[in-house]
């Protein structure tokens, strides 16, 4: 049995698991409800229900009959807690970037415009 | 091919290869010194790199003959940015349970100690 971070990102590495995780967090929903957008059968859509339900992504809700699922969201918060750790290395990246950027964004200008004059527009970015 | 959030998340499907982020988050490093602390063969920490490299989450170094690896942050940047759509979600949770447990609490201290008289402590929570 995989570990329990392994597991959400597993079951996050497919496009129609994640679109199911992002109908369900508008509200519980049933199979038959998570088939139509997608153009799936039931069985198919059952099938990537049980990969989430075993990443505890999803449970199903009290109504015995219609089994409506509900979206889970403590391991997507974990997931989350996992990518922290980088965050300040890919906002170091941005900021070194951003410097790149300010020294050449002039001297381009000027390439660009070699009559010159013109203000050099202002830089965007995001406060440090 | 599948698309690249879902190689994102099926190369951080597995602990080893996130130790091996980790690793090279503090620096490139070659595959013996990324082999020696998960005491693996040379050959299955190339393994796990191909998956990585090919999330585009590693990328060889410029030194031909050592190869070393570096981390890429961006593709942990993109699955960071999917995730943050369900932040609220997790928070209003966390909000919620806060809430009860300061419901709870001081209740809950009282039954514990019937002749009262102590302060309840005081419930730590995050500023909102």
């Amino acid at each position: 049995m995989p570990d329990a971070l392994s597991l959400t990102f597993s079951a996050l590495a497919d496009p129609t698991r994640r679109a199911i995780l992002a109908r369900l967090a508008s509200g519980e929903a049933v199979v038959k409800d998570l088939a139509e957008p997608f153009a799936m059968s039931s069985p198919a859509v059952s099938k990537h229900l049980r990969v989430l339900e075993r990443a505890g992504l999803v449970e199903k809700g009290r109504d015995a009959q219609w089994r409506p699922r509900r979206l889970i969201v403590r391991p997507l918060a974990e997931a989350d807690d996992w990518l922290q750790a980088y965050r300040p290395l890919w906002e170091a990246r941005f900021d070194r970037l951003d410097a790149v950027l300010r020294r050449i964004k002039p001297a381009a200008q000027k390439a660009a415009r070699p009559s010159g004059g013109a203000k050099p527009a202002a830089v965007k970015r995001k406060s440090p």
